[in-house]
């Protein structure tokens, strides 16, 4: 199968390209790069990957797509849009790891990326592409949106609390991020100096992933078995970010709504995430790090019942670059194409 | 005036005694170390410390504390309690950094840090070294047991919210330390294959640091002008290990038990820290960063109120090592012997 | 085929079991630790690799190697040469990591390290296990030296110098390595706060790798075409601890005896290492960075012959863990076994 | 006195500010950066500095420097040499730690700096203002040179060994530092993700700091007391990135033109730098790191002659934001205005 890369020369956009070039069913037939002939010249390219893979490079308005069956964009927020029609049109997949198809309502998105959407049209055909809660409208999708890294990490977090009935009413997601997760654009408040040896939170006041997470709570509650309201749920999320390159870790405090023991809640996840290949839910006693999961598409979560509480905290710990980006977008698609959905992942 | 140090070589009393050969009222008397041989093959202490300054450096058994007018213990959990006595007795005010005199009830201490309390009758004597909750009390003090670096941060960061009435029915503490926290003995789970490009949370099912919380909390709370059960309110602390070696970071969630507005809140911070010169409440849009204190004795808190919220999140930058640790003991220091409180520390 | 590996927790024993681990030719029928009940207790284990491979652990004193046709010790200096001889004498294998076999003077290792040779008679029989000067010998060998981490890169490095006739005179070699080096036992100089943010010079009057050098360049000298004395090359060797984990580079700085222009000498590195699999000589501005060489068995050269000068400078990137210890051991494996030379390294 | 600092928000420039706020004889008037606004937003300054010390802050175009005594300039290069005969005209001292006056021929400026000079009628009035080599000179000068961060660390390298005959005759500097020699803008190469974990060379086949050592050497050499012919000195300069913020360390190769022992060198050295305040030659076995003058004005030097053999081998380590920049600046603003040379430095 013959793919396309849109936007190869950011974090997401290379970490991809590394794992497709060692994916046994696709061939990738076409890259894009603002500077085409920066990726010859770039090490990370011409050291790292397969030698003669022979891709085509190309800017993304000189590429041609029409050879290949599905085009994946890592490309700045706003650019998919632009192309995702026409390739949609021609019977082309698309899996668009920018946050363009993620919102459904095209006046949030408006208002959180301050920007028009152009293909409010396709929005309701976006299948949103976390595999663990999605798997079935994933398969076959056309158009898929991959989640945010923060929301792929706090929903999966939480997901067993409130697919069936909703268990919880307060959500206190406190994040922490790699610097990876903010691209790889020169950017003073990115260099060196300013990362290293330093923690800060960011964004306090609303982080465009806030809505992301809201959307997709409400819609697994909307369809649990046991009707709440999910506008009982009180969801919170403040980012952080980490002196170091790629991981991130999500400590979610929630309130339960009724009683349940940490043994209870333990055999929950564990029951919930049986068949799930890259998901782990940890022993006591076995904390997340995020080193554990690094440059692998496992997510791990331990879940803490505080003592004589109501109060559990709930520990998360992914690659954001792999399961948070690229890696998942592989995931997503193994399932659209039919593949087993490990391939090229373990 | 003369004092000593006793336990030189770790982070923390490294540190102090730094601070205490700038300090202008003081001389440093004695200083020990387990091998006292090795201070002058240290080059931190032979090429960084002031030349000359003399002090005697001997085991703290072969230590003569008798020309000294205070002892500052650096020293592991367990040591000054046996030393502790005698000190005070003779008149020598004691400065302890470690946690043997934090707690109040003997038989908490034992079940938290696995030790026999070897001088329970001095714990009433002490006074809990945190100058901005208790400055009169610190003044003339024989005794000061110095809060752990979490506490300091979880106290400064809820004071107000808890003093003239509790307005707060659960705090949920998110903290985060560099790596200096757990000192600077070999240890294979601090060395820098361990804790460079990793994040992780560490002893979730209960640290040393949650029942000094409590207490100190406890404490304000039965103290304050508006009478509330401090049994309602529910404290859960969780640390985590950052990949940097020095500054602390608590993110504080707090459910508000009235309604109070962004601004009332800040204002409140504003005006409950109007007069401390080491504590800095920063305006709308700064956020607190573990840089802007380091090496810096000064504790920056930002104030967020969830919109729409009962809940706010308090964000506190600390310095472990300094306010954290040595540089509120040089404070303490300060405050005990009638010195101006930032001298040696701005 | 079924193999053994004494030590597995260390960082270039665990390194060499996740290599192993993926290598399609091979089993891990047992794995050694001084408590083996800390392997399955270590998430690096029970988290990262395969599940269910069922290699058996042991200690090392109670390892039955019997059903092995391979041991590769990834022990401390000093067990390698206790085991060695039975082994040998069973007709396994050895691939020793240590240093145990790599002087083959009995007194310049006792010298050097500190300990009695408890096998001098194995000496001559042990092949240095670099296999881009030493293939056909390694091809079949029972007992395999690897060598250290920095005469793999500083041999590496000037090999096309001195091979047919040696061109230099002076040999500086200034290497810097990431602490990973160093090893993960508990070590007060290793963790994390005497690590980062700092650089430094270390046992600059003599590093137990320099008489390795030493003996291995008077070899290769001793079997050049055209004969020279190698008494006249000077050797010295300046190792610099990097504040990073893995990853070594060399500055080598060699005079050379005769006239050689620049793009000469790239020719004579790029013709000697033409059919070799892991070795990249990069082409004009394109210098080496540890970080392209990460995690992989490759090595990295840069040949810089300074302008209107006799002298060059050749730049040299391994990964320490990788090609400087368990990549290039499985790089042994596969050619003592016949297997093809990249198997499970690419 | 009263001082203006030229491009106060870079690494060097925010450095020096700080050194020249706490400065017990001067009076910051005015600072300029590009958009003075972002000062006052800049934590850096609006939580680091001295509240109140009321310095304005104007663009460069805008600054009115009338009242100042002194103005530094840590601009990019290009910048000073626009202002310097204005205030040089009028009186007014300037303190240059860019490259603009440091290379006497304008050619050779012009040729490494890529820019024509504005001001060549200048350059024989600039002094090059390294306190150790040229001391006479700075005092009352009117127009100082501020060296580089290598050149400083190279020539405090080998100065004993050049200015009463020159021993040596060759120099191989193998010299590495922390990326805030880099700066503070926006760059993707100095980014987080580009920087850590990373190690490499950089500028082999010519960085600008070469012709500044070049031309130094050859002053001394020129001045010495018995002549030897320059020429023969080969000088080649590598620099090399490390992972970390702040350091400088050179390791310098030379060879010797006579035969001098260990114990005769490093008194030589201990001899030239007996009476200089920010020099230690560090006794056997101690090594210079780093972190023993990181924000320290001191450089540390050790000199290591290989056994038997005609090279030795210099490390210095300097902070290069400090004795390679900012700290060295105020060492040379003591000189020039007659304060002891110490001040607010210690």
């Amino acid at each position: 199968m013959r793919v396309g890369v849109a936007g190869c020369l950011g974090y997401t956009g290379f970490e991809l390209v590394k794992l497709l070039d060692r994916h046994p069913k696709i061939t990738l037939e076409i890259l894009t790069a603002r500077v085409p002939e920066t990726v010859n010249k770039d090490p990370r390219f011409s050291l790292l990957l397969k030698e003669g893979n022979g891709a085509k490079i190309r800017t993304l308005e000189d590429a041609d797509f029409s050879a290949c069956e599905l085009v994946f964009f890592a490309t700045p927020h706003g650019v998919c849009m632009e192309y995702a029609k026409k390739l949609f049109n021609a019977g082309i997949s698309v899996i668009d790891l920018s946050a363009d198809f993620r919102l459904h309502d095209p006046k949030i998105f408006e208002k959180w990326y301050g920007m028009k959407h152009l293909a409010p049209e396709l929005l309701d055909k976006a299948v949103y592409g976390l595999p663990e809660l999605n798997r079935t409208n994933i398969a076959g999708a056309n158009l898929v949106a991959m989640p945010g890294c923060y929301p792929t990490s706090v929903i999966m977090g939480i997901l067993p609390l409130i697919e069936e009935k909703c268990l919880i009413k307060t959500l206190l997601a406190d994040c922490k991020s790699g610097v990876s997760g903010a691209g790889r654009s020169a950017n003073s408040s990115s260099i060196y100096g300013e990362v290293a040896e330093n923690f800060k939170a960011y964004a306090v006041h609303g982080h465009r992933h806030l809505p992301e997470i809201k959307q997709e709570v409400a819609n697994v509650i909307n369809k649990s078995k046991e009707q709440t309201n999910s506008d009982n749920i009180e969801i919170q999320f403040t980012p952080h970010l980490l002196p170091m390159f790629r991981g991130l870790y999500s400590s979610i405090y929630a309130e339960l709504t009724e009683d349940i023991e940490q043994d209870a809640l333990t055999e929950l996840y564990k029951a919930r995430y049986a068949n799930e290949p890259f998901v782990k839910i940890l022993p006591k006693g076995m904390l997340p790090e995020t080193r554990f999961v690094r440059e692998s598409n496992e997510i791990h979560i331990y879940v803490n019942k505080f003592n004589e509480s109501s109060y559990l905290n709930i520990l998360v710990a992914e690659d954001n670059l792999t399961k948070g980006a690229a890696g998942q977008a592989v995931q997503v698609m193994n399932l659209v194409f039919g593949f087993a959905e490990t391939t090229g992942l373990k």
